[in-house]
């Protein structure tokens, strides 16, 4: 089966929708389920689900990592006419994970104790994000 | 079913193979689209496909996050009898995505809008490269 | 079919455990295996697995990109309670994969010459990593 979860989001950082997907699986049996995330500046992640901090590290490394293309560091970057956030949203984006593979058993996913899943939002501006899943 | 995509590359840079996958599937149903690069110094992208600047941009950004071994920055690295671009390009392989999962409905890739598949070589040298294929 | 491999690590570096695998696929059909690690401060690799230095280039890369939260540059980190090796993990466990889908034909992983499968181990304590999998 398929459907689209859509993740609005408010600007850079972390929004988890595993409440969303445990929903949509419950009551299945034993499979797989993929996620695809439609965009090239947004990711998915399965990150720590317990404290709120490591999600607001996570953004602070990867933004220091992939300053704006305004910052002196980034001058050599070309595709930059959506604005400073346009291109390392697309680097971010590469580096991070578009598709995830969860292993299912009796509809619930597989996933370790403090194990969430995550839209992770690379723009500045709010956007509402979709990603693709299918269960078999 | 399952093929092998063979994709010649030009030294280092994205190549686009989309529409070969999608002519692999057209007249299939519902599944999911399994990728996976079968070498260790060259990864799969699911990246936009409007403006070739993005291409230009992700591969200068990603040589400078991962210099040549005979950068002074690189000293410590010790695999390099392949030549300096040799460990650079597994580094690579290991932080940008090794297989990719694609939900399918009625035999068209679910991709958003401005989603196209890449084979990003990190070799300097060109190469014929193959990416596994299985979908069901 | 579904199973959980459990990989004992030595503290931070890579383990293969490419045989394992093997052996749970023998006998086996056409199809995909599908490898989730069940943890955020650890990650699953396919890298080369001829010369053992590049394991340790590996480690030795990503420690320097992210470097353990006492250091001066990542002094902006926040969630540091449970010791300097804490976040960066997260962050390493973000950056690399955290699932890998690979085409399987006739119970054989269709990998390249070259390539094996990987635990990388992010924390300084040795522990026990269990990778959820799945073939199908």
């Amino acid at each position: 089966m398929q459907t689209t979860f859509e993740i609005p989001t408010r600007g850079p950082g972390l929004t988890e929708f595993t409440p969303q997907v445990s929903r949509w699986l419950a009551g299945q049996g034993d499979g797989v389920l993929t996620l695809m995330v439609r965009h090239t500046s947004a990711s998915l992640l399965i990150q720590e689900n317990a404290d709120p901090e490591v999600q607001d590290d996570l953004q602070a490394y990867f933004h220091r990592l992939v300053p704006p293309s305004d910052d002196p560091s980034m001058a050599y970057l070309r595709h930059t006419y959506e604005g400073p956030d346009d291109m390392p949203a697309h680097i971010k984006a590469a580096m991070l994970p578009v598709s995830l593979s969860i292993p299912v058993a009796a509809g619930v996913m597989r996933l370790g104790t403090w194990q969430g899943i995550y839209l992770f939002e690379h723009r500045r501006a709010p956007h509402n994000r979709q990603v693709a899943a299918h269960f078999a």
